[in-house]
């Protein structure tokens, strides 16, 4: 079988180049004698591999000094503990916003350690858009606000952030980190779970405001502390070495592709062409308000949940694969994160059409 | 450059099998049409692979069903802090035996859930043994008893366990997993990070007496919580895939050798060749008492210091390569984890006889 289309949510596609470039530098990388997987990570071939992948990602999103750049564990979940132990620890109570999910799942960890305010929630119409800000009901003596940018299970997208005075910001960008441009500075804290627009799981991006590491308490166990792995430029214990050399692949691979700039313009331009089909289609509708439809996560139905199934089946048979949307939503997703190719949107445009010509 | 001897303690050396493997199967993994990296962990391929994996892993270890074993992340680090969070609650103290670096780290993380008592230390001989059992001050009360089975620094190792009664041993079994065989049923935890003898840094194995679930209090964070992630099947969050997909070659490769009975002999054969040679040597001297000698961490040094550093490089123009010992420690370090073939151990001691008749 030669290579699919893979549409799948997280883990998803890499470039074919940069697995390409991994498969032959796996053996043997460069002139070290030894795969990238065997080296010590206090090798003087590892640091310099690790300070390129933290130089090409503070390059890439124009990450100011006043930020900390940390290479941690355990993905978006174990951020949810780590935030409000890290930072809730001024007046214990921080907002959030529900946009599905991944707040929720935010909403429970937190409220293991300070008072939950949710700001507002979408959850009356499936988290089909992302609240009005000037509804949001707002502590102004929050410790911070928590938003999830890009909901990757129901497809929705912040379009700019709320204004939140002193309260920073603190953004779940694991499905949307690097397919658009950002303001770093717009934020406390960024996180974001490799798996997506990064490289393979296991690897966890943390972007924290330095000064906000005056509000971590005493005693916190060490690997849950961001002062330690700050101070330990992120090798407070073994980093998940591989995963930072698949980084710094992707960073590579971005760059020579003209940065995020040229990378926006081609998800815009991905994107274009599902959800201009879908409102022109007399079959599918797309499950979330225009105005905040996801860039990376399009979800969209037939008219049954029967021709869904099919839609999925025969999809796969035509090399167009993981196209279901999560168990909780139904329907499909088609998950086009900076690695699929355009061909691939192309194609799956296509199969759209000719499957609603089928099946009208 | 051609493949080197890697000496490294960590992460370490992989079968050049294993290594070939991966890399042809990187791009695209049997018929699924996309690398394993690319997969998300909830399909029917990557559920296949995890099985496999754990199937392979309870073959080799012989774990009972009465174990559950997990996949997580973090690393020995973070279970120095899951360990007291879980189970340091019934009496809230806990006997730690400290041979060395390992253990002192555990002491730090231990106290800030609990008493901790030192049951015993070879500190006062810079951890060149192991603590006579019969002098343990053992606490009857304690919630358990952490041990390192194997001290990756000092080059250290247990030859048996002390008898704790009821009281169940927690193992830190980083450097020393499946390098020889254990009695899993003499153990209430045992725990590992991969990058020694399992595959890439990022994964962490725990394999935890199931009965030890009830001791989980409720309300840890869902991450640091073993009977989560063990309810999940390690998918309480995306796991590191790939790492768990290179463990299952690495498992693979273990069972064609024969299992961990070869695997044993090879390496109690390896480390021989190195000690017989130390013992009979006029210029090296071996770090550690005799009976305590590690299978796999084999820590040594010359007359002097200068001559240690003269060693380090010219074995590295000879492509024996990671040989300096630990920077706390000194001297010099050979790991010989199960993926160090027979012929660089063979090659290392040519070496040592040969500077040592130049260097004498």
């Amino acid at each position: 079988m030669s290579r699919v289309y893979n549409f799948s949510a997280g883990p998803g596609a890499l470039p074919e180049m940069v697995l390409k470039k991994a498969a032959s530098e796996l053996f043997e990388y460069g002139n070290a004698g030894m795969s990238v997987m065997e080296m010590s990570h206090r090798s003087k071939e590892y640091i310099a591999i690790i300070t390129e992948t933290e130089e090409r990602l503070r390059r890439l999103m124009n990450i100011p000094d006043s930020y900390h750049l940390l290479f941690l564990q355990g993905g978006a979940s174990l951020q949810f503990a780590m935030i409000p132990m890290n930072l809730m620890t001024n007046n214990k109570k921080c907002d959030i916003i529900n946009t599905g999910a991944w707040t929720q799942k935010a909403v429970v960890e937190a409220k293991k350690f300070g008072k939950v305010n949710i700001a507002a929630s979408s959850e009356d119409r499936t988290f089909a858009y992302i609240p009005a800000f000037e509804r949001l009901a707002l502590d102004p003596d929050a410790d911070y606000v928590h938003l999830c940018y890009n909901n990757t299970i129901y497809g929705t997208k912040y379009t700019g952030l709320p204004g939140t005075g002193d309260v920073p910001i603190i953004a779940d960008m694991s499905s949307c980190i690097l397919s658009e441009q950002y303001n770093v500075k717009d934020y406390g804290l960024i996180f974001a779970g490799a798996q997506k627009n990064i490289g393979p799981a296991g690897l966890t991006i943390v972007i924290i405001r330095k000064d906000l590491m005056k509000r971590v308490p005493e005693n916190l166990p060490s690997m849950l502390d961001y002062r330690i792995h700050a101070e330990n430029g992120s090798m407070f214990n073994t980093p998940p070495t591989y995963g930072i050399y698949m980084a710094k692949l992707i960073f590579e691979w971005l760059e020579e592709l003209g940065g995020i700039v040229e990378m926006e313009k081609i998800n815009r331009h991905k994107a274009s062409l599902i959800y201009d089909f879908l409102d022109e289609s007399m079959m599918y509708r797309g499950n979330v308000d225009r105005e905040y439809r996801s860039l990376m996560n399009v979800t969209f139905t037939t008219s049954s949940p029967e021709l869904d199934a099919k839609f999925i089946k025969d999809a796969e048979k035509s090399g167009l694969v993981t196209l279901a949307g999560h168990k909780t939503a139904g329907g499909m997703r088609a998950s086009i994160y900076n690695a699929m190719p355009v061909e691939g949107v192309e194609k799956l445009v296509e199969f759209m059409k000719d499957f609603e010509v089928k099946n009208r």
